[in-house]
């Protein structure tokens, strides 16, 4: 069993809307698309009968029309019959065939246009959807759903393209069922080494089609066991008929690859990506996996990083690496997507000189203009990992010459694991939105990674997805604003996180003011919330080792995984300026120089790039003791106040989801309390400053 | 495959010596033995056979005997044919007849006497082995064989009888073969639920018979799934098989029992103990349990601890609980053995009043006096836990009218889990000889659990076992020691630690004085080594959850188990004295006011009892501070000064012995270093204090 998410149309729209969805029109009968096109055009079609069926009860009538010099032609036979003065409303799909394209900038993939088509004289009153693309006539369709049901009215949308070309989910699910790092039960793609494929399948298909997404990597990064085998004919069958599913919705899957494949499959010896043998190998695979799957999209490679195998056992870079296996798929237009989460794992808490969030830049900058065109570097929104609060990684606006990808973590590992409220749209914003330097202008990271800044075709956006096989996909209901957010955003980087939330609440939950503004006020205040009682001024860290959840202020402190926080008696943080370990120094002038001065490096980044006294005042005014107490009390009573507010919404909320969530905000409010307690007791008996409060602090 | 530990009689033994070896006399034949009488006096003549293989190379002649009126016949054909001048030497196993018996001490079962035999007429020179029961003889010539091998001479003894009387291991072996808190591999009980009997079943019988064990638990206390099956008609057969291999050894088989087996294992609604449907289902288990297997020692039981069921439940206490048990198992003789244990596993770390430490006490001491006389106490040797330096429970000279048993863990949990080499006979010599002051005199924690004390009968010492499948059947080789240690000791308290070490190093490794004197001091120093670079001055654990290995200062600190250090940068310590949480007062007067008084606390406890400031002064006259800090550094010299010791014996012990014991020290050094460094810089960290030799903290 599953929820319909956002895609559950509960019926709520007014009657002028409603007519619209009374008649659908499609031509996909009278254009000569691909098997595939075809596909998405007639799951469009579907959306919009599934939606009609919401809204008004019925089916809609379904026509065909014609377009002949911009005439448009119904084709009914009852068409005449209509009576005098009666107006035909409906919703037109338009797959614009290439020689009546007027507008231009529909050629990019997945662009639309929504359109009133209004004849007083054939008294047609219609919402064309207009595409040169299956995925764009999916995508529009959606949008005018959601513009009925979250604006109450459909508008011309003008031409829409989608902001990032990879729209891209990562599923870090394990052959067994099990997810690394799922925080919503089990997998749906696998169990017990077998892939699933079920009605659920095809339902997520639709729902993240829904929001724009455009390839999903199903199986974990940490590619081991039976799941190295899924490019082996044991599971091509299952496969293919997965990604059809998936084409059908303008999905491409994409698999994690183990890059020891041609040792641990293939029986060789080694895996140098110099080894004749070895590329061989891959020549072969590459061959085979895409006569098996023609409609595959590439492969995401995590390398050398956290004890999987790489290039470096053999000397070689990840230029060389990357490289030999994009060569390989390049005739079948495959994509290598590698991961830049490379540092040293085994570091010495006594070292002082290695600076994890180095690591990134140092390793891949070197390589800059290195790689093919069809590797993309995939890299993760801080350079230390996917804390709360992290600068944007040094790679963004550093690398000018190479396809990049930003990855970020819908699933909460570190940010309460859909335990507690966290909507992460807004920091999602703050990264994309943030200048580089790079280039006069177009220099944010949402520029080069949409290919603005740099004449750069293979790039966009990851996100580790957060679903899973629980009823409701999120485990918290509210954690699904952040997967419909992800797609949405990757979509259209205008969107704010605002408008963003505002759809998806209304999209879910009855339409109520109160309703909206309640959870409008949850959802933009969650990040903070959770950031203010967990680890101070993006020092980080400071959960348990592992699992990552719940508050340990040393549980990383001295071990081996270049996460300190240095605390001592008299003050806090790793200095990273070029006093430190110079790690400031890889940003671009304008932001080394920012990050580098503690009166100008902002507050809530302080303790990432500086050592700073518990006496020492923020540009609050306040000490940093102080701060660190103040914010720990705030935090808890913000999630009392999601509380109260949430509880306002008991009377127009269905009764399972109110307990539901307040069952997960309880237990958020317990854990929040844990982690101000033990945060501000450790720094009160490590500092002995008193707090100015007096508030009990243990 | 496994090693004979030390039962390897590697033929060193001088030439008189030798000579005793080429005869044994018996007399089993003429006597009227039980059926498991006659098998342990039939395994101590194989013994002697097997050392005389091994220091002679050849079989013995075997001989009966007759004992007349005192006056000696033996019996064989060839006896007068012997040469004049030529003497008979040899070793006589002599059951003594009840009346015949002239020793009255001889009746405390398992006791013996070693004793020559002369007789310049018939030219018969024979060491005697006399016992009143088969445990007896075959105690006595594991003692002839160790005193001929450790001390090159056999020497009459007296009579030797058991200290105590109940001398038992504790498996925590879990049916699928793990072994909770093992360090040596899996179990050789259990694998995939089933019980395993096989060479090694029977070897390790005789092994630990050696040292005088006559009580066996097999499966782990926390008892769920399959082991609360142990007790139904799916593992009888295996069950009567082992407990008569065991027999023959002189041990009996005992289980750990699921209080809530009428529940699991029954289908009843409830396990009250009061209950009569309750009562009723264990009187017909019982007497099930003893038709199927009737040398069946009793049951184990840890109830109401750690997520365990228990009485608590029902509002019913301890003893009622045990009682129940007790009276049901009566008639056929068997124990009800009831841990201790018991304390809220789920504390706030915030709450500063509950005491862990006081928690068996306030539980257990309105009970005395309240047990049935086949219900035992066993109790942990510190109050908290198996830390490497605890007080002794205060319920040691509190309980006066209730059987008490010592429980101690062989198995190094807490003290370098075989990985760092950790002799423990000294700590456990220390909580013997701990002087309770119950009593004028005889009031050691050794005389109440011998039953000198007070008057119970059921009573003496269980040691939570250190052995597993590996070949060497304890993971280090030098943790083979613990486990001799142990069983010496609860034959006979009298040995000291260093007589212990020199006898199991004797029996073990070739006999060169240097690699005597060097593991000697090994052995001797390795306890205070390992607790100088931990956890300082009896405040225990700061070490790593769960897995409780490695420096975690913090690790329980923000925990739920009531193991709290509350360092701050001032000082650190939990107070429990009267000032505090009155702990101290559990003790019998001398001790509480001893402990009470920060002046008269041993330096040792100093934290267990005493909130302290770093700069205070320790009766070295060291600050707190400076302890800490030399004393970890001392501790890593020490491990250097073992490894510079054991590699001098490179030369004379095997290859493979000496490299795996050598792998051992090296992963010691480095883990002490590590334990030393996060622990000195914790404090340098916290407290601000300068170490005053300016070593390395980092």
């Amino acid at each position: 069993m599953y929820f319909k998410a956002w895609l559950d149309y509960d019926g709520e729209l007014n009657e002028s809307m409603k007519k619209y969805f009374s008649t659908v029109l499609s031509n996909y009968g009278s254009n000569v698309l691909s098997k595939v096109e075809r596909q998405m055009y007639l799951h469009a079609v579907e959306e919009v009968k599934t939606a009609a069926k919401a809204f008004i009860g019925n089916k809609p009538d379904e026509y065909d029309f014609m377009i002949s010099d911009g005439n448009l032609t119904v084709i009914k036979e009852q068409y005449d019959e209509k009576e005098d003065g009666e107006w035909e409303k409906g919703i037109l799909l338009y797959y614009v065939p290439e020689n009546q394209m007027d507008e231009e900038a529909l050629i990019t993939e997945g662009a639309y246009a929504i359109k009133r088509y209004y004849d007083e004289e054939k008294r047609l009153d219609l919402w064309t959807v207009r595409a040169n693309s299956g995925a764009g006539i999916l995508y529009g369709t959606f949008a005018l759903i959601r513009q009925a049901v979250c604006e109450g009215k459909i508008a011309d949308t003008g031409i829409v393209a989608p902001f990032h070309a990879l729209r891209m989910l990562n599923h870090w699910d394990n052959m067994d069922g099990t997810i690394e790092r799922g925080y919503s039960g089990n997998s749906f793609f696998f169990s017990k080494n077998q892939i699933l494929i079920t009605e659920r399948t095809t339902f997520y298909a639709r729902l993240i089609a829904s929001v724009g997404i455009n390839g999903v990597v199903i199986n974990n990064v940490n590619v081991k066991d039976m799941a190295t085998r899924l490019i082996s004919p044991v599971y091509y069958a299952k496969l293919r008929e997965l990604s059809k599913i998936f084409a059908g919705y303008g999905i491409k899957i994409f698999l994690s690859l183990n890059f020891a494949a041609p040792m641990e499959l293939g029986g060789l010896s080694e895996c140098d990506p110099l080894s004749e043998d070895v590329i061989r190998w891959w020549k072969e695979k590459m061959q085979e996996v895409y006569q098996e799957i023609p409609d595959f999209g590439g492969f995401l490679v995590k390398a050398d990083s956290e004890g999987r195998p790489g290039p470096f056992t053999y000397g070689r870079t990840h230029a060389e690496g990357a490289n030999m296996l994009a060569k390989e798929i390049a005739p079948y237009g495959g994509l290598i997507i590698w991961r830049c989460f490379v540092y040293n794992c085994r570091q010495d808490w006594r070292d002082k000189k290695t600076d994890r969030a180095r690591a990134g830049y140092d390793n891949f900058m070197p390589l800059d203009g290195k790689f093919l065109d069809n590797v993309i570097l995939q890299i993760k929104n801080g350079p230390m990992d996917f804390q709360v609060r992290e600068p944007v990684s040094p790679l963004f606006g550093g690398l000018m010459k190479t396809n990049q990808m930003l990855e970020v973590q819908i699933a909460q590992e570190y940010t309460g694991q859909q335990r507690h409220v966290c909507y992460l749209v807004p920091m999602w914003k703050e990264v994309l939105d943030f200048h580089t330097y790079c280039k006069e202008n177009e220099d944010t990271v949402a520029d080069i990674i949409s290919g603005r800044t740099f004449p750069i075709r293979n790039c966009g956006i990851a996100g580790v997805s957060n679903t899973g096989d629980d009823s409701n996909w999120t485990g918290h209901d509210l954690a699904a604003a952040n997967l419909y957010g992800f797609g949405r955003l990757s979509f259209d980087n205008h969107l704010t996180a605002e408008e963003i939330a505002k759809e998806w609440i209304s999209m879910t939950f009855p339409k109520k003011p109160i309703i909206l503004s309640n959870l409008m006020y949850i959802l933009m205040n969650s990040w903070r919330a959770y950031e203010s009682y967990t680890s101070p001024l993006g020092i980080g860290w400071m959960v348990n080792p592992s699992y990552h959840y719940g508050p340990n202020v040393d549980g990383y402190e001295y071990d081996r995984w270049g996460t300190y926080h240095r605390a001592d008696c008299k003050g806090i943080g790793v200095e990273r300026s070029s006093k430190g370990t110079g790690y400031t120094l890889q940003y671009q002038k304008k932001n080394a120089l920012m990050y580098e001065d503690v009166s100008t490096c902002p507050d809530e980044l302080l303790l990432f790039f500086h050592r700073v006294l518990y006496t020492d005042r923020l540009k609050s005014g306040k000490t940093l003791i102080q701060h660190i107490y103040d914010s720990h009390f705030e935090g808890v009573e913000e999630v009392k106040e999601f509380i109260r507010l949430f509880c306002q919404l008991e009377e127009y909320l269905e009764e399972a989801v109110f307990q539901r969530i307040l069952n997960r905000l309880t237990e958020q409010l317990s854990s929040a309390e844990e982690w101000r307690d033990v945060v501000n007791t450790y720094f009160h008996r490590i500092s002995g400053i008193e707090d100015e409060k007096a508030r009990i602090i243990y």
